[in-house]
């Protein structure tokens, strides 16, 4: 019999289909990822092209050369100059698409991923993020903050150069909002955020873990929406990722890059999402918590998806964290 | 400037890329279909194969043969057998599995697709909706029925002879749930339905109209999601397809039909799904409103739809509508 599970921090339903699932291995890479060079000479995020991006907004250096650049995004989808002015006339209703739209680049090194990355260079991938974030939510405009990455042509890249982006919105997007709601009503009624909660029965559970290090814990959701769906959460309670410490950060950079690499090696290198979710800037901090989404895109989405928000999960996420658990990674 | 739209039925906000918007032109289909026989011996849905389905639910004959056939899923995401059990323990809040899944074989013709039908025979499959949506209708534990078509790899097809799917839920998906929500305050704010708003405002702007009919609206919402996202709405308030009249049923055949010809001359066959939305079970009828919703998948999806439930349009809804009222079909 198939399971019709729900996430009791988001409310989303999700359908395992049990007796259709799949096995971990099933979900393998097939087909083999083109070689691509360590530089490539046209593309903007290799070293020499610096001038081909607007003007860096944070750089970090190692031995003497750029490792991480952050600049705005070329071609953003919000515009950085203007205010936020709303027009609502009958149904045409907009306000202008003001924003912060920037680009994280990771690495010199075109060819390179983040799973391959040594942990002290993922910290400072983190601290790009941190320094970023802190920096937009001091624009008065800015009401939320997405940090995202996407790898590989099925997760939507476009430039294969390893970036991230963050984007800056003027307004509450109304499915955060809905999360916002259902972990306030959590908290009413039973005087505890939701995500402490879900962390410490995965980590008494362990059936989901993947990763538990001393500050943060991985694992596959109770109602992960598709296989290998991944959040990793912090231990301490923390609504905004701005309130991250320095030892929690370097923690951090261990489970990502960790993590990343069992899905490297695990499954062959399959494109992915990652999502940085944080609390919108301005709503309280006792019922919501950060945390970092990782969605491996080894399915596709089709009709049902689309016209119910809901989810088929053709993998059992127990067996695909015990498949991840198992992955060792080389040395 | 970039706009930032809201749909002032579901309340999501959609970032039109104005800037960067393409030219309509540029979404057209650049690799070619691979050639595809109209028959084909190991297709479960070709003729002569019936008995690779489980036994039909619905069969339209025509001159004889069957036109349209309607089987449960082979391998279903849902059991038809069973009760709704509910088990909450803690953060494993599940319920069993139970739902009806069903196949609609649209033609006999391997290699056909919607867009080229008759109207008459689209009008079947119409009628195959109908009837089916009715019958399941009747389950008690069933709340709501989505009907949908992936036609396409991108559309998450997995099988190419032409199909459609009818998946009963003994669950509101939270997404429906929110935007009924969203329409009964609409309501109790204005005393009208916001999609009959919505419809007599796109008819009276006529900026956004793919194609008017007597009884049918098919046009391109102002916060429309996606390049050719497309609604289509019946213009007699109704909340549920089950409501549909013969004659309704006989002109939303010619208008799906159009507008998906017209998708397929304009943009060369592109992978699409379509959606069927009707009002749960046993939510009021007033302030609902059943509809169709199309989706051509023209562009991907990636990791900030992912984490905010918001889209990036890259192209403007005025222009994608103007370039498809253009699209002429060949008699």
């Amino acid at each position: 019999m198939p399971q019709i599970r729900q996430n009791i921090a988001t409310k989303d339903w999700v359908i395992i289909a049990i007796e259709r699932a799949k096995r971990p291995e099933e979900f393998v890479r097939k087909v083999e990822r083109k070689s691509v060079p360590a530089f490539v000479e046209s593309c903007p995020f290799c070293p020499g092209n610096e001038a081909k991006t607007p003007p860096e907004t944070l750089r970090i250096d190692s031995g003497g050369k750029w490792q991480i650049r952050v600049t705005p995004n070329k071609f953003p989808a919000l515009s950085s100059e203007g205010d936020s002015i709303y027009s609502f006339e009958g149904l045409k209703k907009h306000m202008t698409g003001v924003g912060i739209h920037e680009v994280i680049v990771e690495t010199p090194i075109h060819n390179m991923t983040t799973a391959l990355l040594s942990v002290p260079d993922v910290e400072k991938i983190l601290q790009a993020y941190l320094s970023r974030y802190i920096s937009v939510s001091g624009d008065a405009r800015i009401e939320h903050i997405i940090i995202f990455k996407n790898h590989g042509e099925a997760a939507g890249t476009s430039l294969e150069h390893p970036h991230s982006q963050l984007i800056a919105l003027p307004i509450v997007p109304a499915q955060v909002r809905h999360r916002v709601e259902e972990e306030m009503r959590y908290f009413d009624d039973h005087g505890e955020c939701v995500f402490c909660r879900m962390a410490t029965e995965e980590i008494e559970s362990k059936e989901r873990i993947v990763l538990e290090s001393k500050d943060f814990v991985a694992f596959l959701p109770y109602a992960a929406f598709s296989p290998f769906h991944i959040w990793i959460l912090p231990k301490r309670h923390a609504a905004s990722f701005s309130e991250i410490t320095k030892t929690e950060i370097s923690d951090l950079s261990y489970v990502l890059r960790t993590v990343l690499a069992k899905i490297y090696y695990g499954l062959e290198d399959p494109d992915y999402n990652y999502v940085l979710n944080s609390a919108p800037l301005d709503t309280g901090s006792k019922y919501l918590h950060w945390y970092i989404s990782i969605i491996p895109r080894v399915t596709k989405t089709a009709g049902f998806e689309l016209g119910s928000g809901m989810f088929i999960n053709v993998a059992l996420p127990e067996k695909s964290a015990e498949f991840l658990r198992n992955v060792k990674i080389p040395e």
